[in-house]
């Protein structure tokens, strides 16, 4: 089969790689029907995380199953299926507890790299979610933007403690921070603050529901969040970037008593104990447990309630996979899907 | 009147101050009839806060209310009363939402210095609870626990979001993080772990409700709660001393989406964002916000449900109030009370 393999920093290269094939009894091998790129994936792609030797890349996945392993009982070959980035068993007491991207099984799909026509998914049954039928074609993106992406500004949404009535701000317009936005919408949120500065991704914002735009970063962006929120700040922020700038702006931008959901993958953060403290902000976040929303969100993608697929602004075949990388490395696009 | 004022690290004086006066229209001025000495009154007792010229002492009180302002309208003279260590004026939008602590007109009672024979109380209508009746000399110490310490060890498990059927551990054993005990087990908790090596905090732990002791610390602390808990993690932590090794003790002794709640004044702390990030913690804390709780507070002491008093294991005329801030520097009393 064909896969993505990152060989050096920006040096991502589509060549021949193993078919995989049923390992563990738990496994299923599926065959994608379309992949794509995560911001994530920019990190050792830009050389800010290290990558050792060439490392097959990807982990945002739908497709049919093909193959499943003796111990499976749920998930059956012909199914079209969704997983996220951590495969989990959702049945130990932390995946009860609904946080299957620390499940005490779980597995990186990253390791395993679904930029490529197949992948073997282990703990098929507590990973794998199927739709009720195979989808028409025009849905694929947005089922395939579940597996990371929707889920996870969705749980950057339920982090922030998003609700009727309240004020929520979203710092990030990468596809997480929108599709937060969308969330938040969904969630029922009086107002949602975009903070963005670029005009394609401010549209896609005020498209997916946000009622403010904010283009002020750092302290001016705290203090535009002031001054729309009668100088007490958002009840909830969405906080989907990871860098030191934008989780202070978040706890900054957040009132006494609020939420901050964290999804930006933290790279060199060091959050100071005293103004923790004394913010009386909530704060939580991590990896989201995308497994946990995975019903929800295909039921609203079925019933067309919403459209994430409108993050991907630009859909190239996977041999054309470092395009790809380029185009969102320079900002030209928001997210790329890999079609097969 | 006298008060008690630190005029250098170590040097605390009782002396003669002016007499309080109405200064607001919504002042109180109340006649302590008891204060104590603060763990967070070492800080700069020890030198590790700076202490600018001589500063009055004390932010816990309870009281007969002797005068009210022209605009009071709730209490009145004859009461006794409580209050907490920031005055709040209970309506804004911050405190209805149950942190008053973050009242968008706060004041600092240690700035005031309850240490004294009397104290002017700002926002008396907002901040002071008055009990059904007078107390019995017996219910003071508890009521008096009440306006700080019980309190904060209260926020603190509320904030870990204790609650029946959790397994709770408590990092800190002093009164806050033994009270934080007491708190555990009115809220339910199944278990509860203090960790404490010091034998009378121990049996105090035990008295208010504790089913297990860890005595060690640090990473070998963190490894007993995990032994304890079939590998996972406690479900909320209370941490109650606010610096960077117990922090860190809190968060990794918590399992993925679990709870810290976090009230120990933060000193030189700065926490990792990748290791909080994959922690799948929540956090939460800051100075509690005492105010929300003390009339259930009131109730259970009022019933003799709790008995938080039994915290102060020394008593002292507020004359000696140097030798009860020595006794609790060289940490021979867990808090002491000051007589008047």
């Amino acid at each position: 089969m064909r896969g993505a393999v990152l060989h050096a920093p920006g040096d991502i290269r589509v060549e021949a790689r193993p078919d995989p094939t049923i390992i563990e009894p738990t496994d299923a091998v599926i065959r994608l029907s379309a992949t794509c790129i995560c911001g994530s994936d920019l990190w050792p792609y830009r050389g800010i995380e290290a990558v050792e030797g060439p490392a097959p890349m990807g982990h945002e996945y739908v497709g049919i199953v093909e193959e499943v392993g003796s111990a499976v009982t749920t998930i059956r070959p012909g199914q079209f299926v969704i997983g996220s980035f951590f495969a989990s068993d959702n049945t130990c007491e932390i995946c009860r507890a609904g946080y299957q991207s620390s499940c005490i099984h779980r597995e990186l799909m990253g390791a395993i790299g679904t930029q490529a026509d197949l992948a073997r998914i282990p703990l098929a049954d507590g990973t794998l979610v199927a739709t009720p039928e195979v989808p028409t074609p025009d849905l694929i993106p947005s089922f395939l933007a579940a597996s990371d992406v929707l889920g996870t500004g969705w749980f950057g949404a339920v982090a922030a403690e998003v609700g009727p009535g309240k004020t929520v701000a979203v710092v990030g317009d990468g596809a997480v921070g929108l599709l937060g936005v969308l969330a938040a919408r969904q969630l029922g949120a009086e107002r949602i603050i975009a903070m963005s500065r670029h005009e394609p991704r401010q549209q896609l914002a005020l498209a997916f529901g946000a009622t403010d735009i904010v283009e002020e970063r750092g302290d001016e962006g705290v203090a535009r969040i002031k001054d729309l929120t009668d100088g007490l700040g958002a009840h909830s922020v969405i906080e989907a970037v990871g860098t030191q700038e934008s989780m202070m702006q978040a706890i900054r931008s957040t009132r006494p008593g609020g939420h901050v959901g964290y999804v930006g993958v933290a790279h060199d953060v060091q959050l100071p104990g005293d103004e923790l403290f004394f913010s009386h902000t909530h704060l939580h976040g991590g990896p989201a447990p995308v497994r946990r929303f995975l019903p929800e969100l295909i039921e609203l993608i079925s019933k067309r309630t919403i459209d994430p697929g409108k993050v991907f602004d630009l859909t190239l075949p996977l041999d054309d996979a470092a395009d790809g990388y380029r185009a969102m490395d320079e900002r030209r696009a928001i997210k790329t899907l890999l079609s097969l």
